[in-house]
């Protein structure tokens, strides 16, 4: 793979955060420490300006970008770059004083009162002039700025507005999309049931909370224009910033499996990607390991929007939130196992939130390098500053990336799909944590799979997972028809194909639109389990694991697949549970019942072997590969709480400087990354 | 009793459901299909229209029934009936978007948008207005068409609506029920309390969640005039239909122990009962046997509202539904049984909801005779099929109808009084549970207790039961001092007597108004338990049963009573928990605390063999009796896992065509229908 | 002490409550025999006219007071005092319908219809006059009436409105405080975080639920503005009556721990305290005494407001109340201990809520001392009349009070700021449990430990617990330290001195203001504990009992303090917990984690024993002293099931009238009051 390297001007990895020194303008002797203290800490980044409308522009009209040009001067003066955030994410009191209009309106009909933040409609006309303002001021300020790396836009964008200029605007999406044909937006949604046909599509309005929420199609376009009016915005304030520099890059701060906006849409409007993880380490719900992996799960999906190109760590807190139900510190350890594991999946930065504490309002206590104490010697502190120097030590990582021969499919229009069909149980259709766990137990055999949507190429891969695949997008069918066809492997299981992609039910048999060709069978029903309903698998095979089924499973006519497995009990006792039929060069499985993801292993190590994938015994050791032209990288986290010898280890192993030859040993919470040669 | 048949056209059992085909208009081979398909399955009716407004009449004073009476006619060639639906359940988007008073008003005074359905104001005059015309459209294009059966008035009437126009009519409602004297609803609604006095009724709103909800007769009122206002708002829809043919019964579909709807009121304006009947099967919070026994129950209740003739079982799944927490598959043989349960209790149709899964909205996975593979070789299918063979052995029974010398009142005053009573345990109250229970028990004893209301003709009846009976109607008290004088059994709970018709506390000693001159106690003190509280039960009979108190007992004075037994610890140990009375020719049982109904199962043995009613040994069997002048139809349903033996049953067995000499051996999930001459 | 008597005129407890004859005006044999059943039930005192409004003024400007003239003349014949209430707690519908701005907007903007009660806007000026005339017209009537004995403002105070009079008076409130310089609020605000900075002091709104909540400082204002308005709102009541006749003491009836406003402000516009107590007595979730000592502190609260004088048990339920989750009736004797122990704590009356039950709306089955039943021969008549006995044997009790050198400190502000401080875990914060188990530790001891604010005076006392005093207002600080360098003892937890009175973070160290100095340590994290984690205390001095910590651990930087207890186990075991440093003359003890408040029992024998407070060894009986200038007055409860023996028990035991010479024994739920000479 070509070397892709971010920001040049670094030399390596990025350390830095979000820093807010218009905070503390009244305390210069603050600010001096600051920078002295992130010279210690190896920081060579800070972001500015996210939030800080109401400094840059404290009344209508009237700017001051003096304090923010002292700041990025001083910082660039001692080797500290800036990333530089536009404002859209809260705005000035007076501007919601003067424009009502600027606020949201929930799903109630209701409009905001001014307050908190990411609040602002999408669709007004005149925040998007006001912001437009704002932001082509900046760029002109600062698009030339040497310390200047990369454009903000605004901060973690999400949320959805029902005003009047939102409605009017869904309205004209929908035109376009059913091409102002009234007649064909009502097939679409299935519109004579109870009546629900429109004469127009000025009748149409948004799924109010008091209003119309029953029309699947409806919900879905709903979500789907959130996610266009949303990108529209944005894309909005990226145009403004690159008519005054076309060549600074762009990203925007996007958030853990985040539920109201598909990032595979947003994306495309971006340079980079960078996301902020704030995983809930330490908890008491899960196994620790779990707490990585869900982790590892959204690095991917990250780091897999951009093919070929390093993502970005855009903020994470080194101490600890101050938002979670139980807000714990981190142990001591935890924090270079979390950076490393973010380099490890792809990522070229370490990035905070934020560098110091605010002395008030509701972040006053969300962790930060630099505590209210004010000083250096805190064990955050320390640790941070470790951090950075190990950075330091595997500079050259920087640019590579990772290339894996297997994918999994997870996509956001199947997620509101299967949350909002009426059916099955609601608190256990668990699309995402089906997806995360089987995604996880790739990756304990050292599969760092690629995490795609249905429109990625999927050619590129070996193997593709694709659990619950309940839409099925125009194409999607055709496309995994030829995948197998071709030679491909794929891996579905029950909830496949149930509907197109305006959520009408496929006819004809489940998986619908031809499907049921491929795997060979037809889902006849679905059976939703009480949690204390108790059923087990029985492997053709022979093997005698103990396989549970939960939640759900289906009962399946078997017309032309091989049965890997049937059901142990209830009326169904018998009935193909796992099936596989070959199709074309490749291979069709159907899974057809929930399991533990981890009853799946032995079944996913044979796929995996005959795809020529290999894999890899890892003793509880976390485990990434990241490639260059001419080296690779291999990342070992040891979370567990014991040592771990690995073998078949080779390379130098940077952060030691050490050469291996075969063997690792790895301390509980060490972390190790092995250079190698290509070829070696 | 005299035989009473619903529909003679049918010659028998009608088995059908609703049927959607103005969804499948651009689709006429599956329409052909429907046809065949319902004629293997043995169906001879279908429920046509409802919903489909915005078919009829696709704009303002457009209509077109050309597609309805298209599908009429094919299904009557074919021999299957028509049910015909008034379309007022769901509202064509035009309507709302033109009349948006047409819309209803939440309990906050907000007004809903435009959607789903069964939101529509039943004050609204435009609203009434447009039905009125499409009503009469429909009545005067099929009123005549020789398929028809009968109406079926809009759709599962529900909810309430807060608007302007439901206010006013509220106002006037009181005004003329206080007899346009404000003091009389003073001093009936006690308004001195809190500084609650109106001066006029034009001052009273309805119990806004932000207004007045704390006065018990406005609450109750409240409620009242929603079943009358809906009552009204039906009635305006029969006359309109009536006026065109008078002869067409008219029924709407009723649900199960809905709870806004004083059904006891509405259902003196149809000519036919029909109700929703959809059971929770297999679920993990009840024994298999209480789901069925709850759907019996509901199954009485709908019977004995019109005694004397049959009623209908107008929705059911054939499958599965997609509401509940859990959907699950209904297991095989389920449906047989629950057919059999509602022609055992008293009605003459099986009808679904529906015939084919829709391919979209809401309802797409509810489940359906027809699924979305269309085929008829599904294991649905074939049970459906199979039920419509059975009818037709059964058709015998259409007509005959439940006879019993037993009743439990319930009432929907009553439900409603305990829990807005401020007082006792909300979340134990139960009074729902505990009438469902107490029926149950009896049933279990072979005796299908009828349920009626304080206002019904109770001279019949034997023995009567009314638990928890804390709201006593006008006239209430003296008619049940004068049942049990001339030799009526009445068995009473806690909680008896405690408030008048307009929940004002009854003053002199609960149960109030002269009761507890019947019962021969006063209720002093009313203990509420927690759940982990602990007592028991001493009776006096030397009966050594554990019996467990739990949620309420009341502490007792007994005048003139017989103590049956004591409560065995707290204060009041010793004091007296259960009582018997002979008052005039009869008897009056008082139990004073709650026990599991389990534990009054001696109890009632006992009163039901002094008041000469017959109790049956059934090993778990359900068991009914319809009669018709020369025959009675005995109905045995086997729910239970294992094979049962039943003794003394004699008669044809109209499944089998066997002569059945004392012996009935039942596999699991066996239905027994045994024909017997009356004399036999 | 000096002897302060509240009534004078009452010649010992007042024993009364709640009275509503005008809900029986048309029963004038009730009225009668209320009279008649007040005297065998020893009642002196009856509370009049709580929400007569409607009564008072049936029609604006209609006036009509002649029936409660004649109640309060016959009370007054039969030797029954009145106390007499402003009726603003609930208002007329005519008042609600000509003036809609009296009824409260609600946090999300939307204005309540008229209903139920205390519901009304403390800015209104319209409302405000409409209470101005009829508080006017009850004082020009019975202000010298010689029944009167006190006016009783209102009704529990409490909620909050966000109409525009009330944003309007807010507004200026705040322009006030930051001295009409926006930019003190915009610091004390930390309004740069979030671009949350104000222009002017027009563009602050309150901190609607759809609006601005995220500014620390405002939400406290908010807060704080309520109970100034509150305040305001009564003392415009206060002074309409003061006008008329300045001399008849006021009060307004508090209730236990209320949330929603300051007590500690509240109590300075009041002659005497008084407050509505409802223990929830044999509840299932705790131990019976819990519910005993929560009800004692509560006593203690409302004590120490007004020093040096007896306060007043204004309301309580002799049978059982209505509101809570399960309304048990209170078992025997459980209602003269609850009497006894309000007398023990400083209360020198005994109040009802209510003498009758009405018939109808929300209260009608809230205890009273006469049920629906009507007569006297009940038990709960029987208990209130042998308490009616009782007082009068401790007549000479009136007017002694509790002195006692030991306090807790209790905050609003505090409380507030714990709640709204958005990090640790919000559902285990527990500021009021965590004061009440410190203060019922100390009460286990003997210790009847005053319950003080920041602002009241600290010098009187030998001991001060202040646990969890995260918020510190201007002046603690300085306050703490010199209280503790005069020789004071201080107590203080985890999560001291974090913030300022804006809730701005403390630079420079925990506790900050400089108490780090005090205490000799610095908290440098704060750890929150998920429920299943575990860790422990090793003492220094040896002791190895066992102490779990939970829920919270601060890890200590020690600078020059002992340590006395350090963390078992985690990453901070051997990490000081527990620590003392002598100040100036005294000693500051900070206790760094959260551990049961038994678990501190020996730590607290020790402090008393070093200030020379002296305990008491009590097996489990209740114990309180209230002291004259003569006389001490000894209460000893004995709430547990077992008999107690006690010694060290020296006087005249006043309700058996027998001396004691040393030893008390003590029945299960008995009562002791043992007078003693000074000097005896």
């Amino acid at each position: 793979m070509k070397r892709n390297t971010l920001f040049p001007k670094l030399n390596g990895i990025m350390h830095g955060g979000d820093y807010n020194p218009e905070q503390w303008l009244d305390r210069p002797d603050i600010l001096e420490k600051d920078i002295e203290m992130m010279k210690k800490a190896g920081i060579n980044e800070a972001t500015l300006g996210v939030f800080a409308w109401s400094m840059y522009e404290p009344e209508e009209g009237k700017f001051d970008f003096s304090w923010l040009r002292k700041i990025m001067d001083r910082l660039y003066e001692n080797g500290i770059y800036t990333i530089l955030a536009t404002p859209s994410g809260a705005r000035p009191a007076w501007l919601d004083e003067k424009y009502s209009e600027a606020m949201r309106v929930d799903a109630y009909g209701v409009r905001n009162h001014h307050g908190v933040r990411h609040n602002h409609c999408m669709s007004s006309t005149k925040y998007r002039e006001k912001v437009e303002i704002i932001d082509r001021k900046l760029a002109e300020e600062f698009a030339n700025h040497p310390g200047l790396l990369m454009w903000h836009i605004s901060n973690e964008f999400g949320g959805e507005c029902y005003c009047d200029q939102c409605v009017c605007r869904f309205r004209k999406y929908l035109a376009n999309k059913f091409e102002h044909d009234i007649e064909k937006l009502n097939k679409a949604w299935w519109t004579t049931f109870w009546s629900h046909r429109f004469n127009s599509f000025d009748q149409i309005e948004p799924p109010y909370e008091n209003g119309e929420n029953s029309v699947m199609g409806l919900n879905l376009e709903w979500k789907r224009f959130t996610t266009w009016n949303m990108t529209d915005f944005m894309k909005h304030e990226i145009h403004t910033l690159k008519a005054v520099r076309p060549d600074i890059p762009v990203t925007t701060n996007f958030m853990t499996l985040y539920y109201g906006l598909d990032y595979h849409e947003m994306c495309k409007e971006l340079d980079v990607i960078s996301w902020d993880s704030y995983p809930v380490f330490h908890n008491d719900y899960e196994a620790p390991e779990y707490t990585y992996l869900y982790n590892a799960f959204n690095h991917a999906l990250m780091r897999s929007m951009k093919p070929g190109q390093p993502f970005m760590l855009m903020e994470s807190a080194p101490g600890l939130v101050n938002w979670q139900p139980f807000n714990k510190v981190r142990r001591p350890g935890n924090h270079k196992l979390a950076c490393f594991q973010a380099l490890a999946c792809g990522s070229d930065t370490v990035q905070y939130f934020q560098w110091r504490k605010g002395r008030g309002s509701s972040e006053q206590y969300h962790g930060a390098v630099v505590d209210h104490l004010g000083t250096d010697d805190t064990r955050i502190f320390r640790e941070v500053a470790e951090v950075g120097e190990l950075l330091k030590k595997v500079s050259d990582v920087a640019g590579s990336v990772v290339d894996t021969p297997v994918a999994l499919v997870y996509d956001w229009d199947t997620r509101w799909a299967i949350d909002d069909m009426r059916g099955m149980a609601q608190s256990t259709k668990n699309y995402d944590k089906t997806c995360v766990d089987i995604w996880s137990e790739l990756l304990k055999l050292g599969v760092d799979a690629d995490i795609i949507s249905q429109q990625h190429d999927w050619s590129k891969y070996k193997v593709i997972f694709a659990p619950m695949m309940y839409l099925l997008q125009d194409g999607t069918a055709e496309k995994l028809k030829e995948y197998v066809a071709n030679g491909g492997i794929v891996f579905a299981t029950y909830l496949t194909g149930y509907v197109d992609k305006d959520q009408l039910c496929n006819l004809g048999g489940f998986p619908g639109q031809g499907l049921n060709e491929v795997f060979g069978i037809i889902s006849e029903e679905l059976d939703t389990l009480y949690p204390t309903d108790q059923n087990g698998l029985i492997w053709k095979n022979g093997a005698r694991i103990r396989t549970e089924v939960k939640d759900y499973a289906e009962i399946l006519r078997v017309k032309d697949a091989t049965v890997l497995a049937t059901y142990e009990s209830d009326f169904y006792a018998g009935g193909a549970a796992v099936t596989c039929k070959q199709y074309g060069k490749g291979y069709a499985y159907y899974f057809a019942c929930r399991v533990e993801a981890s009853d799946m292993r032995a079944l996913f190590t044979q796929i995996l072997s005959e795809a020529g994938v290999k894999t890899k015994e890892l003793a509880g050791v976390e485990y990434h590969v990241r490639v260059a032209e001419d080296k690779t990288y291999e990342f070992y986290l040891n979370y567990t709480t014991e040592e771990q010898y690995l073998t078949n280890v080779n390379g130098t192993e940077l952060l030691s400087g050490q050469g291996l030859d075969g063997e690792l040993v790895m301390a509980p919470g060490a972390v190790a990354v092995v250079e190698k040669q290509i070829g070696e």
